[in-house]
């Protein structure tokens, strides 16, 4: 069974290696949030896109949340001697990824290329696809003004009130080669829309038109997993974020979210009864473990399965 | 006293420190050898500049003679599991020199504007100058055709057989600000040119006309320390590159190179009695302790002293 699935970093990521548990690893294909993606110091980085690399090559900090398991600091600390800016965490390690892609960024390499490539050296076996080699950069309209992602996410940690999401550059991004085609496959067997946030990771991939006409195309059948069970977010500013944008935070508001996308919606078990108006399922979809990770991607597939024309 | 002192890295920098231990601190200026820097990932790599930033704010690795005291190689090992080029060695805090450099080049700051800021965020009260904010660069012709300088110097370990070298762009480069000021300034005492290879690290500052017209021009006395005491070079090619240049290794061939140029030259206990025409004197130039290098930094000002006018 082949499975496509849309996908921002950490939450996604957890779901994505389920799935390549649940799965042969070659039969998925994550397509990425790349809407993270900005420059510090000049270097190219793309937080979602690294998570996904470590999370599926075994490599993640699973108790931090982000970045290399048994990461070191060195750099931070002579940087900090240094004066430099110190706001966003590059560790030792992860600063190959940076180097090297910006590296091959100048040299005329694309995003998804450098990405294949770094996929393939670590051995993972899943296809990773940015969700476009255009630049689009999430921007955050606040009450302290209008702030780039990681300004907002990491600086400012998210303490800003939201206004408004808007994804500069997504209205001309082109889908990245392979992820329209994944999308339209007849051999792809469902279409999973990761339990990420959906405003700030998941909205920049259905902001490009070519990927939501997609979507709107695809015979696959197409399941969310709700990023917010029992109405409480996982990790991340997505309640306190749908407070701002004058939304309940609860499952019925995320399946109108994804109303006209989704076919159908998995919840969790703690979910109160509510006004759903799409077919769903229910699951315990915290998944602190690798077992609840299989699980929660077997639910989704099973979901999927269940509504499929 | 005052002295401004001509210098590439590793030899160059232990004179630099025995000055700094003579002298008010901040009576001392190095102009050092910027013709060694490259971009290597697009980073901005500057060797001569950051041993003497390391060796003066005392983070040298001492016993390995480049980078940092207690560095970590995280950088290199992630940095090989994705595939990039390995033959250069950047520790993971030595890269902040090198992205906060480039970035701050991109910004427009200069090299000499960075350098300075450098050592005054690590507490350096010695003033080091690069010798030039425009682009100049060491190229061997050798038997295996032309090479960038760290390619030959750290890639092909100095093996290739060079025929000449070549400063790519110093005829048309300025110096820094503040180097011709530091020669021509009648309150400079001493002009020392360090133990450095003369013909790798000390001949481009040499080959920038004006640097050359400011030598020509100062009222101060020009000493050079001899690298190569008892005809062997303390570490480094300067003899293996004497060879294929043609040249004896010994003291006389290393006053005539600097004839026209030093005033007097600085010889090791050990030389054997030569040809040299010019005033010299003698003392063990073998600085392996702080004491060795305060003794020749003293040997070499006592001998500027020694030729004033």
């Amino acid at each position: 069974m082949k499975s496509v699935v849309l996908t921002g970093g950490v939450g996604g990521a957890k779901l994505v290696l389920g799935l390549i548990h649940a799965l042969p690893a070659a039969d998925v294909t994550a397509i990425v949030n790349s809407a993270d993606d900005f420059r510090h110091f000049g270097l190219a980085i793309s937080p979602d896109i690294d998570t996904l690399l470590y999370t599926l090559s075994g490599k993640a900090n699973a108790a931090q949340g982000w970045g290399r398991e048994g990461e070191s600091w060195a750099f931070m600390e002579a940087l900090r001697s240094l004066g430099g800016e110190d706001w966003f965490a590059l560790g030792d390690g992860d600063l190959a990824l940076h180097v090297l892609r910006t590296a091959r960024l100048a040299a005329g390499e694309s995003l998804s290329a450098i990405t294949a490539d770094f996929a393939r050296k670590w051995g993972i076996g899943a296809r990773i696809l940015p969700m476009s080699d255009d630049i689009v950069a999430t921007q955050l309209v606040t009450d302290e003004g209008r702030l780039d992602f990681q300004r907002y996410f990491v600086e400012r940690r998210c303490q800003p009130v939201v206004r408004s999401v808007e994804f500069a550059g997504a209205a001309t991004a082109r889908p990245a080669p392979c992820v329209v085609e994944a999308l339209l496959s007849p051999e792809t067997d469902a279409i999973l829309i990761a339990p990420s946030n959906p405003f700030l990771s998941v909205d920049p991939l259905l902001a490009i038109p070519a990927i939501r006409e997609a979507l709107r195309q695809a015979s696959a059948p197409i399941v969310a997993v709700s990023p917010i069970p029992g109405g409480q977010a996982v990790k991340g500013p997505t309640a306190k974020l749908m407070r701002e944008l004058g939304l309940e935070v609860n499952a019925a508001a995320i399946a109108r979210h994804y109303q006209g996308i989704a076919d159908a919606l998995l919840l969790d078990d703690r979910d109160p009864p509510a006004d759903i108006h799409m077919p769903y399922a229910r699951t315990d979809t915290l998944m602190q473990t690798l077992d609840d990770r299989v699980r929660v991607a077997r639910a989704a597939l099973a979901l999927a399965a269940s509504v499929a024309p």
